[in-house]
């Protein structure tokens, strides 16, 4: 199958990219190393050293004896992304060719202007080349479960039936995301749902919990395949951060109270997910959303299990709590289901001790890599002039 | 009260900044002049012959003894924008400075982009304008009925209460809606909803329903005074459309069956709900959502109606079945909740025989002026190209 990887050099886009070469299938990946470039801006890196995509391409045909193309632009500029569409027809598209930081999105309107235009713009130029020279293919789009919020209702895959006033219907479940970041995949699944509806594309909206780990199967084979690891406040999610701060004798951060409940997956779950959702096609004019996570914690919850996996390795940990820098509720109602990739084949990779303790181990490699400074928060939901003036 | 009218050289931004002005507000307005270019790009012009904004604000001065400022740009630039707010401190700002047409945004990716872009953004650069120079302000935004598409349930003014495996939560209404164009206003809507629950923001969005009528009070004061009046394809709607059609003897086009029912105002209770609205703001953090329209109609009964009273003005009128241009429903259930803008005071104007007579009237007098090539339906929603292939 020829799939087409949009983010190829990312964090989850170059293991996806390996994964499907692996088994056989012709992979192109897009980048125009954005993240990279943003990573960088903050003053933070990778906490694993990584190649150029150019040399991680090579490794990969050198390990693997299997060829990767690539293509390097944005998807934002339509002459390039229609070009690399009719050049590679793709079957399949993965896109996760998007800003996906909700500080980032928050640090300031140069920022929220740069995600909802990269995120809209570019994911709307993808569903026009789409319906005007693939039209059959599948797009499987990384969305994110921060598109619901924090409801005081069950959060149902992508729909939910309503019943109102003697009637009934089916209608997309209510959004109340969290930062302008997550307002721009809420933009992107509306988009993507009426070229479903209305041009009849074949579509995969995959609502992904925060993603931890560091290691796929291929990832493993070469250290010259490693994939980036981001644990600074913009870039790196919570449990990554977590573990780096455990290894390098920072407290764990936590923000606010730490109710907050969110669906997590290994990063293996992700490229296993995204599989079954390529391996199963939406039908033609189908807009299809699958709750993408395997298990539910709060982060103080994550915190406690950091510190006692920590505490086996014979590390000292302490947990903080900071002021909170994002606006959410930090105690609340939170339960979303998440069967219809279990329907599918799913066999989740559970999150315990064990596994901690084998994030921290890849973690330790590179530990002298960490830059401290990027790890506490900044960027404010609400800024502290708002704040004074909303006191007062 | 300093009032900020984005959009203040259109059909009805330019009344509406006539109507605060003569209430004795403090009126600014803003402009790029977009519409004036879109709709001569595609081959049509306004009905009426309008004057430049600079020469419609001298007219007015000279009626009304009372000054209008204007500024010529785009929200979309940020330091134009800024500079605005910065200099008039709006207490209100009445946002018009979308584009406004669902087949323009339909008509090509490239007009997609710039409706998603200049809407999204332009409304994106705005919030946050206002978070930092004038947070006190209320924003009264135009939406669009068309936000909520034709649900198989009553449509409620921006929320629903929705009961869910023994839970309750009052969460934003689904969205299914019909275009690009009002995909748009449906991100919009989620980006000012996030500023308000956030940042504290006052604002209130107005879901009006298709508007339709040449005068109002201040425009009736001067000919020079006169707002624009779209007819064609693109930008007219669709009552003004078969109104200029029956005089010109024009069949009147219904597109399909002409079963698609929605809400419908008049452009005098347009100036009404708007200046309702602003005299009785949003609470600080508050997104209010208003259904502004007064009557539901389907496009077939509006073709009787102008049939009817342009019969009784001896024209000669034809209702012709087109084959619909766009991707929608042309029979469904359709019942709107529409009682907020009521409850505030709104006497409706209702559409009868003789308000359709008096448009008629009105468009007599510029009859010459009419591009009858610029009236049938050109852009379709699904391309010839796509509806062969789904058909084969």
């Amino acid at each position: 199958m020829r799939v087409l990887i949009l983010g190829g050099d990312g964090y989850l886009g170059w293991p996806t990219a390996m994964r499907f070469s692996q088994r056989g299938h012709d992979v192109a990946v897009v980048d125009n190393f954005s993240r990279r470039r943003w990573v960088e801006a903050q003053g933070s890196d990778s906490l694993t050293p990584i190649l150029p995509l150019e040399e991680r391409i090579a490794a990969w045909k050198e390990v693997a004896g299997k060829e990767i193309s690539s293509y390097v632009g944005s998807i934002e500029e339509p002459e390039f992304l229609e070009r690399v569409i009719i050049e590679t027809k793709p079957e399949t598209i993965v896109h996760y060719g998007e800003q996906p930081s909700a500080p980032y999105s928050m640090g300031s309107r140069e920022q929220a202007v740069e995600t909802q235009q990269a995120n809209v713009i570019g994911t709307l130029n993808l569903l026009f080349f789409i319906r005007d020279h693939v039209p059959e293919a599948h797009l499987v789009k990384l969305g994110t479960m921060g598109e619901y919020g924090t409801p005081n209702i069950d959060i149902e895959e992508g729909y939910i039936e309503i019943e109102h006033k003697g009637r009934k219907d089916t209608l997309p479940f209510p959004k109340l995301p969290g930062s302008l970041y997550h307002l721009s995949k809420v933009h992107d699944s509306h988009n993507i749902h009426f070229a479903s509806r209305i041009w009849g594309l074949r579509a995969t909206d995959l609502n992904q919990g925060v993603v931890y780990g560091i290691e796929t199967d291929e990832t493993a084979l070469d250290e010259r395949l490693c994939t980036r690891f981001d644990y600074d406040e913009v870039f790196g999610t919570v449990l990554n951060r977590f573990c780096v701060q455990a290894v390098i004798g920072h407290p764990l951060t936590v923000y606010g109270k730490g109710g907050q409940t969110r669906g997590f997956l290994n990063i293996r779950d992700t490229l296993r997910c995204v599989e079954l959702a390529v391996e199963n096609p939406a039908d033609e004019g189908e807009f299809r959303v699958f709750n993408q996570f395997t298990e539910q914690f709060s982060v103080g919850e994550l915190a406690e299990l950091v510190k006692s996996a920590a505490e086996h390795l014979d590390y000292e940990v302490e947990v903080e709590h900071l002021d909170n820098p994002r606006v959410e509720a930090e105690e609340h109602y939170y339960n979303a289901t998440h069967t219809k990739l279990l329907d599918l084949g799913l066999d989740p990779t559970l999150l315990g001790e064990e596994l901690v303790e084998s994030v921290i181990g890849a973690i330790e490699r590179h530990k002298d890599r960490v830059v401290a400074g990027a790890i506490d928060p900044h960027i404010r939901w609400v800024s502290g002039r708002e704040l004074g003036a909303r006191i007062s």
